[in-house]
């Protein structure tokens, strides 16, 4: 028996927003397509889901094949299947990850002409892959809030100079250092180590992250429902 | 030229874990499947992505012909897609709406035998249909800690044991009633009105959300960016 025999049946893809922090500032992994149509143009690296896969193992291989890593923080942005985003009906599942940069660049595949870009300054995109990133940046924000996701992005000992470019990446925002440094540093979220960059002009100190302080802010605010968990 | 014509199509299909409060107790709309396999076994709402509508429109299409509604709180909760998950590979796109089912239920579709269960006492569903709906408690759980989402689904005003009910369904805990009222009222967060609900044994005062010290709440978590909205 042919179950569903009229219904409409669609390509599936998968795109990833790779997104990586170099120390410094934020930055995303374009890919130069290597297929028709848009061949050769700047864009997301994807793929189709086959049928012996979950879109989040086709997310996983995709992001394999270009990077050469498993494992990274990974997940769904938004879902984008406006009947005229391609000229084919093709309706693409977004994932975005995170990368520490510093750590994995020597992997990257040559084969796709991957490079690296600054996330505010990138070559225009094929299709709808900016409102991909857009998506991505929503998501990141509003994890980012709840979860220290952020830190993904982060060596475990960071400056206070480098999360502050971190955040003024993420959130589009110019901050005012002084103060930015004074209230995180109030928060009791870092924890001061008896050691210095020596790559950075001033020497800042290295810190890392108070687990334990992050947790109880974000309690603070639902102490007022037992059995909470942001599990 | 036929771009991707050696890529696989997939069957692509929403589902819709529909959630309501009767004002004692959350519940979910459920329907007895009118379509081979699993014909007449109960089941999420669901249908097939047509070619010329976005997931999310096939979603508000299902969910239109349900229950009548429009423009309800609806969201992405999931993406289910392995390979094995029914006997055709069908990928389901799963999205959670909230309704007020004191103010809707009226105007139920008949034609599916559309039946509101118990959240946590209904029967058992086809596939993983359960999986969906324990993804959209997770994305409710998460959600509701950061948005006032939860108020979707009360009444304007509502006593403190409507809210409590709510709270203990969502999270699948038992509140002490008691230490729960005296901390939901220290808050500030709500605000009692002069009228008490003639359906309760005691009379319960009435209330209403104060969003004002709902958003402050939320904002002195993130006070140290400056520039955050929760937007």
């Amino acid at each position: 028996m042919d179950f569903y025999k009229n219904e409409p049946k669609t390509l599936l893809a998968v795109d990833c927003v790779i997104l990586g922090f170099n120390g410094e500032s934020l930055e995303i992994l374009l890919v130069k397509r290597a297929i028709a149509p848009e061949r050769n143009k700047w864009s997301l690296m994807g793929g189709f889901v086959q049928d012996d896969e979950s879109p989040e193992r086709a997310a996983s291989r995709v992001l394999k094949k270009l990077t050469g890593l498993t494992n990274l923080y990974m997940e769904n942005c938004g879902i984008f299947g406006e009947p005229g985003r391609e000229k084919r009906r093709v309706v693409s599942i977004t994932y975005f990850a995170l990368i520490d940069t510093k750590q994995y660049k020597h992997i990257l595949s040559e084969e796709y002409e991957a490079k690296w870009f600054p996330l505010n300054d990138h070559p225009k995109l094929i299709f709808d892959h900016e409102d991909m990133i857009a998506a991505a940046k929503h998501t990141l924000r509003t994890k980012a809030a709840l979860y220290p996701i952020l830190f993904e992005l982060l060596p475990e000992k960071f400056t206070v100079p480098q999360i502050a470019s971190l955040y003024e990446c993420v959130y589009d925002i110019d901050l005012d250092k002084r103060n930015f440094s004074r209230k995180l540093l109030a928060s009791g979220l870092i924890i001061k180590l008896n050691e210095k960059d020596k790559n950075s002009k001033k020497g800042a100190f290295y810190y890392r992250l108070n687990m334990d302080i992050y947790k109880e802010k974000i309690m603070s605010f639902l102490r007022y429902l037992p059995g909470w968990s942001t599990e």
